[in-house]
């Protein structure tokens, strides 16, 4: 059960601790939609889940420029819960001597516990057991229980159960400059006895939000009789329960919530339908009980179950919970995408970024119905694509990096650099390659489900519109007889300019060189594939004809590739003229040299001058890639390419990284996986420890590092199995780490249940029952066909 | 052409022309969004189209009795646009001449053309020709344009473009009592020179709805500068223009209307993303060029060509084009349901109903993604559907008769007769058929497309809920050694309870009583099929064990169906009882029997106490059940089924209805197709005319009938040609009317479109390319498989 359960017993009131930022619970639609905020305690801030509502048009003044910022609202404090004793102070975990403390995020259950045993300053011991929950079924609903135990004393607890709007943004340091208050309030209410109110009104947005509380306290399972009062103030509403507690018997406070936004579906009125939501509900135990049973369900698809020791199971679980907290059934239905630090922290202010890219191949094969709602929600932002490819003068869609609310580029154009304190100009919005991390998504959702209603009607579209974004892109380059694409960034955030020039953007990355030669090549394939009807329809409504099509094919033979030397590829056209870092300089001079861009900047200086990454942007081709499709990719450009090479070019690579990126350690493990599987198993350790430990030092409070963390769930789902679907099979190639006895996990293809056992002897493959047609698997050359209910065990 | 246009040439102001109320435009978006009322001319009142936005608990006394009504909201008059010349009236159909008058509704490509020329008092002769369209690509956007010649006269033209937010909902007499207020006001805003806002919200769902308007005035194609002036007042704005006019020169209007609210999509704030989508809009040119072209794509898809008088042809067209501005690609992201009226009119509030029973066989095979959005749409109401079964005393899931905005019942219970001016009690909410008929769209959306993804995470669920209800309402008698459902309505609203009775609802309705088998049947068959990862996660939340399918088992052979004698089924238990109508006596005192109940009821008798149906429901099992299905039930049941008893029961139930309803001549000529071809053909003519002549004389301008519309065409497509999915096969079966000589469709089936030409000699079909797996086609007992690309012709 260990590694099902995030346990600290350690209550260190100076330091925020790392690992509590880890525990907030979320439901994908209370993430989406509401905040989980609990301040029970007065303890440590707890980074709360949060909601994006559209860019703020009431800008804020920062260094003297205007800076435009999301309405991302840190919802109210839904789980404001206090108590007193004998209208003493109110119970504080810093004014109490701890006797006893104890944290734990079951996993399992989802469900935060947390117990506490204290001496107040009468000396009156007590006990203080919490139990919260988001509901992963019931998405609207929330609960939290207490438990106090009077230990020496008997008297009169008073406990206040507020809903409060007027919480702000004050989650990451650098944004304070930032306007932080998103929050209009409109009314607050007394419903009945029980029940309070909260009703407000997002600044920009003008998104409506109802949140209903009710509060009960009980005794042996009884409800017992307390003194209520309700405070009110603008966008404040709290009730006070005042009752008598006796020594050694436990009094028990449940708080249950609901919340419903003006954006839900299938409602009548918010407010109307938060209050229906929490008088219909049931208590705290039956509310555990249909949530324990949704989460049972959940982990019998996602869960990745290992034999080793127990600490990698055990992160890895914590991070498809994460995964499941921020997207789960309960968004499909809403229009959000990914957010790079989940909906838990403000950093990036809710911004959809390429981050989605690590997190599609876990939801494709586990829950693909989820998959494609996170690809609508790109889909609707098509227009906006659209509209941002005219205005930059090309053609086709170009997401933007920084995707907000309506799909309008969101990309901050001033950095603050925690290091100097100067907002430093950023050129980061001209990474144009997140257009082609959303046909990847699109094309492995494909595979995976043969979903083709989808892909006829939206897939295809975007898959042409990103394609001939790329097209319009690339110039020819007739002293090279080449396709080139110039002024852009690459994912390698460090170099954003030559140093030799005043204009931000760089030639030839050759990741996205390359990725938009493959999005060229797909949307070719796709366009052959498709029917004559839809086939026209597209080519009419986007106007595209024939020689559009000949120039595509024209580019996967032309486009070019910069190489530093045989074998190596370089980042970007002359990035072997940069300058070497001299690593150990920085080494002894800073204990964290993840950031160099941000010490060099401090220093006057600039990574673009340097060869030092934040990642590095060749090897993602190795990590999206196999070494047959590379090998394909680059033969028909007419460029040499050996498997040999992939190990040189980590190792060129290697050296040059700073790691700035969650996302760097990740993608090394990957493609070191088979060549060097010592390193790749430590990569990947460390990669696991991003959030756990907080590598960064500080920034997982402003929100979990979510593409890192699917990640390393995709590291073992995919990587170690070597599941990869090619030419209509799904083949697997197994090769665990040696670290890895065995590993068991269920995915989902093309409508099969598909159950995994791997070891380090055999593959044991078993279909359910079902009514999809048969499908192929391949394993070493040979391709087998699966229909319901076979099984199948391969030797190693 | 003639059989894309409806034109009228008659201007008859005293009388409101039914096919002007045939004439409204949408595109699902903006029908269920906003309104399409164009005030230009003072004429007639056009019905425009609706947003039901949730029920409205400021109630209205009716007849002593508080009644809710719906927030259904008959938008500003985003086309009011007015005109004067020299300071003079403003024009009026109704004070100047008419000389010409035209009115041309453009089936193909989505416009309605209006040409009046006219001679004003100061005998001023001039030329007006109206354009509109409501944007079938762009959902948001609308326009207007206007060319006037002044004939022989020059002078100045004023121009009033107004957004009206004070319009109310009276287009429904009988409704005259219900509040029919449902915007306040927020604000008006002149954006720019040319830009109008409005900004309103409904009272009681709280939606935010935001409308920009762009009005502008060419000469030559060139924009000339017109004085412009605003007027504001609360929940209105209007743009004056004042511009010159030269005689025989031609001036041209456009306005453009965007409209948003706070239910969309990808959007930031309503009102910013109205501004958003004026602002980028082309002008009225470019707007006909894209919205034609998106029409032309529809028309490919859902078009039924027939040779035949064109007058067929035509009205079968209108009805295509009624169901494509009700639902189309524009709505299946919004979270809307087919209502009974379409967005067409205030008639039924907005609410759901069974209706889309009819809607939905044409949509599985031209827009899938269409239907499966709405069956999502009941699938989100799913909760409240769940409760009102456990507050009624059942399991499962109890879908409402008229379900409003959230998913509750919302059947009114006191209905105004308008023969007796009285209030009568209303107890046709008794229907609970309505569930049987969504598990039959979900079994027909699945068979059209085997989508899955969809049956195995939304349809099961609802199919194994609304089971489980059939399962609980459903009582043992042991006297007569029979399942029983008693106490309910069926789809006749003539019969609401027995004569000898004061409590409503029928014992054991024929129509109900099989349905309620056949849903049993398929969720037990659907059971079988699904993965067993998913059947332990649905039958874990909702508790469903061996014993409750043993139990439906049971009632699918142990059903109690009632019969008059043998061969012919009783509508309900004790139907015979009844006595019969003495329908000449009716016929002579009034001209119109076909709301037999609301005469009856005048004179104070009851429709309770005749055999006289509205229409009759036992037929409707002949409707949705091939011969082959009906005998297996029956047989199933212990009854005897002979086919030869579907001609009886005609005859015996077409001598006892009156046709109140518009669904009852569908059902005739639908089941009297093969055995009495000459009566199908009649009855099929008369549907047709439903709407477009107005047979119940009036009802028109409340609404369309969509029900009836869809039936009409789905006669067309599935009963003329006999296309029914059995056993995993699409099994042809053609036998065209004489009247009919050939026709062609297309359909997408399983991720094929196929093409299909029928004529009395042979059918044809064609496979386009495309890359779906290959399909088998059944025709005269053989089974044929087909892949992409593949052709074959049968001789008949």
């Amino acid at each position: 059960m260990k590694a099902w359960k995030v346990i600290y017993n350690d209550w260190i009131p100076e330091k925020q601790p790392t690992r509590e930022a880890l525990t907030t619970l979320g439901n994908g639609y209370f993430a989406a939609r509401g905040a989980a905020e609990e301040s029970d305690a007065g303890g440590p801030h707890y980074p709360g889940t949060y909601l994006a509502c559209g860019y703020n048009r009431m800008t804020s003044k920062v260094s003297g420029r205007e800076v435009e910022n999301e309405d991302l609202v840190n919802w109210a404090n839904w789980l404001s819960l206090k108590f007193r004793i004998e209208d003493g102070d109110w119970f504080d975990l810093e004014k109490v001597e701890i006797i006893k403390y104890r944290n734990e995020l079951d996993l399992k259950s989802g469900i935060l516990k947390r117990t506490v045993g204290f001496v107040d300053q009468e000396g009156r011991e007590s006990l203080l057991i919490s139990r919260r929950l988001v509901h992963m079924k019931f998405s609207h609903l929330a609960a939290i229980e207490w438990k106090i135990t009077p230990q020496n004393w008997s008297g009169k607890i008073e406990v206040q159960s507020a809903i409060d709007g007027t919480v702000t943004n004050s989650g990451v340091d650098r944004y304070s400059d930032l306007r932080g208050d998103h929050l209009k309030p409109l009314f607050t209410k007394q419903v009945d006895d029980k029940c309070i109110m909260l009703v407000v009104k997002t600044k920009q947005s003008k998104i409506r939000m109802a949140q209903s509380a009710r509060t009960t306290v009980f005794s042996d399972d009884e409800p017992i009789s307390a003194d209520s009062e309700i405070t009110e103030k603008e966008g404040y509403i709290a009730q006070y329960l005042t009752f008598n507690a006796e020594q050694n018997k436990t009094v028990r406070v449940e708080k249950i919530v609901g919340l419903h936004t003006s954006r839900d579906n299938a409602i009548s009125e918010p407010a109307l339908e938060a209050c229906n939501a929490v008088q219909r509900a049931g208590n705290f135990e039956d509310l555990l009980t249909s949530h324990t049973r949704e989460w049972k369900q959940l982990w019998y698809r996602c869960d990745l179950e290992l034999e080793e020791g127990e600490y990698t199971q055990m992160i890895l679980r914590l991070h498809i919970f994460h995964i499941l907290q921020t997207a789960s059934a309960n968004t499909i239905d809403l229009d959000v995408g990914i957010p790079a630090r989940g909906w838990h922290g403000e950093a990036y202010r809710g911004h959809i970024f390429w981050d989605e890219l690590f997190v599609f191949p876990f939801l494709n094969f586990q829950l693909p119905e989820l998959a494609r709602s996170l690809l609508m929600y790109r889909y609707r932002r098509l227009p906006e694509a659209r509209r941002a490819a005219r205005n930059a003068g090309f053609k086709g869609a170009m997401f933007p990096w920084q995707s907000g609310s309506n799909g309008r580029e969101e990309s901050q154009e001033l950095h603050l650099n925690p290091k100097s304190g100067e907002w430093d100009r950023d050129d980061t919005y001209l990474q144009r390659h997140v257009g082609a991390a959303i046909a990847y998504n699109i094309h492995q959702y494909f595979e995976a489900t043969r979903d083709l209603e989808f892909m006829s009607f939206y897939g295809a579209e975007m898959l042409l519109e990103i394609a001939r974004f790329w097209s319009s892109i690339a110039e020819w380059n007739p002293d090279r007889e080449r396709f080139e694409i110039r002024g852009v960034v690459g994912p390698d955030e460090f170099h954003t300019q030559y140093p030799d020039s005043d204009k931000p953007g760089l030639n030839n990355n050759a990741y996205t060189n390359v990725m938009a030669v493959w999005v060229l090549q797909k949307a070719l394939n796709m366009v052959e594939q498709l029917s004559e009807t839809r086939k026209v329809e597209l080519f009419e409504e986007l106007d595209i004809d024939e020689s559009e099509l000949e120039r595509w094919e024209k580019i996967t033979r032309k486009m070019y590739v910069p190489f530093i030397k045989k074998g190596i590829i370089s980042q970007f056209e002359r990035y072997d003229d940069l300058q070497e870092m001299d690593w150990d300089k920085y080494r002894k001079k800073y204990d964290d040299v993840q950031r160099m861009d941000r010490i060099l900047k401090a220093e006057g200086d600039t990574p673009n001058r340097y060869k030092v990454g934040k990642q590095a942007d060749v090897l993602m081709l190795f990590y999206l890639f196999s070494v047959e499709q590379l090998k394909e990719i680059f033969n028909r450009l007419g460029y040499e390419f050996e498997p040999s090479s992939i190990p040189e070019n980590v190792d060129y690579y290697l050296k040059r990284s700073s790691h700035g990126s969650t996302l760097s350690r990740l993608v090394y493990s990957w493609v070191m996986s088979r060549s060097d599987r010592e390193r790749s198993w430590k990569a990947f350790q460390k990669a696991l420890l991003s959030d756990f430990e907080d590598v960064q030092g500080g920034t997982t409070s402003e929100g979990i590092h979510l593409g890192a963390m699917a990640g390393t769930v995709d590291i073992v789902q995919r990587c170690y199995t070597g599941l990869e679907i090619r030419d209509g099979v799904l083949w697997i190639n197994p090769r665990l780490p040696r670290e890895l006895q065995s590993l068991k996990m269920r995915i989902r293809y093309r409508g099969h249940w598909i159950h995994f056992l791997f070891n380090h002897k055999i593959v044991e493959v078993t279909f359910e029952a079902g009514w999809s047609p048969k499908v192929e698997i391949g394993f070493r050359e040979k391709v087998y066909t699966f229909g319901e209910g076979d099984r199948k065990t391969f030797s190693l």
